[in-house]
């Protein structure tokens, strides 16, 4: 009845089928809670928040990654390391801006969205994968890095690509002790 | 832009503690809206019953599984391959009853409550896996197999393990068949 033996059989990689069915699960359940999808989204961003702040600490320990020296190497490693950690995809990553503080997760096949054939006509504002936006902004924030996260495109809205626009917020005295 | 680079890179194992946070968040929406513990059980068994019903597809592909010949080996089966597969865990089975069709999935440790410290007192009914029943009862029923799927013990309510107990229902034609 020890947790040792259990804790040695332990494999934390697991096929993500029920993860993304479950999800499934839970936007429909907010679509039944609440009637405007701008709602839907709020609540699947706060809900990937409170997630994000609390799986950082996951992400770090199983990655062993080393601190990033800057906002493209931190998109980078959303990119290639948690993603895939996570939802076993590697999105590319571009830079939109010539300040380099605004960046593209491009995906050409987004995982969460395998059993959603199309959003239905009534929910076409539905973030469908907001929740993910929220868990980049809450990790980010447990490492001192402001972010705003939405999606720019999504495939479930027609757009060729699904794209996650990941924008880092400078804090005053950075932007002082860079002048 | 089209589908099939996304697919080569593909990779369906990943870490499973965003599934364990997103459901955790999926149960704690469902304690909103429900007051009642036995309506949240209710719920989420509902909603494993719809994830099992199109998870069984997914496994049968993936695990390419021959066809169980007895209820003792749809068990060893749910336990080995299954739950391996979608949670990184391989529960003990046990049969519980001399006609063979009562089985017990064991788990020492149940990742779904990596992240849950107790339940809150007010929610001491909640069966917080309980969407793990309705999955393994949907997927049965795409089996033609009619089970009734329950939480028996659950370390989360004090029990020294968690145990999902399995009854598999005979049906009238197969009884008279033994006969």
């Amino acid at each position: 009845m020890s947790r040792s033996p259990g804790r040695k059989q332990e494999n934390h990689k697991i096929s993500r089928e029920l993860f993304v069915l479950t999800y499934g699960a839970l936007v429909a359940q907010l679509c039944k809670d609440y009637e405007k999808d701008e709602d839907v989204n709020v609540c699947l961003d706060r809900m990937g928040y409170s997630i994000g702040i609390r799986l950082i600490d996951d992400f770090l320990a199983r990655s062993a990654v080393k601190k990033c020296r800057s906002y493209s190497e931190t998109a980078d490693m959303i990119a290639q390391v948690a993603f895939k950690m996570y939802l076993g995809v590697t999105p590319s990553v571009s830079c939109r801006n010539a300040t380099g503080n605004e960046f593209s997760l491009i995906l050409d096949k987004n995982p969460l969205v395998d059993f959603v054939e199309e959003l239905p006509a009534e929910r076409a504002s539905l973030c469908y994968c907001n929740l993910l936006c929220g868990v980049i902004r809450g990790a980010l924030e447990m490492v001192h890095l402001a972010a705003e996260v939405s999606f720019l495109q999504d495939r479930l809205k027609g757009d060729a690509v699904t794209e996650i626009g990941i924008t880092f917020l400078r804090k005053p005295e950075e932007r002082k002790h860079r002048r």
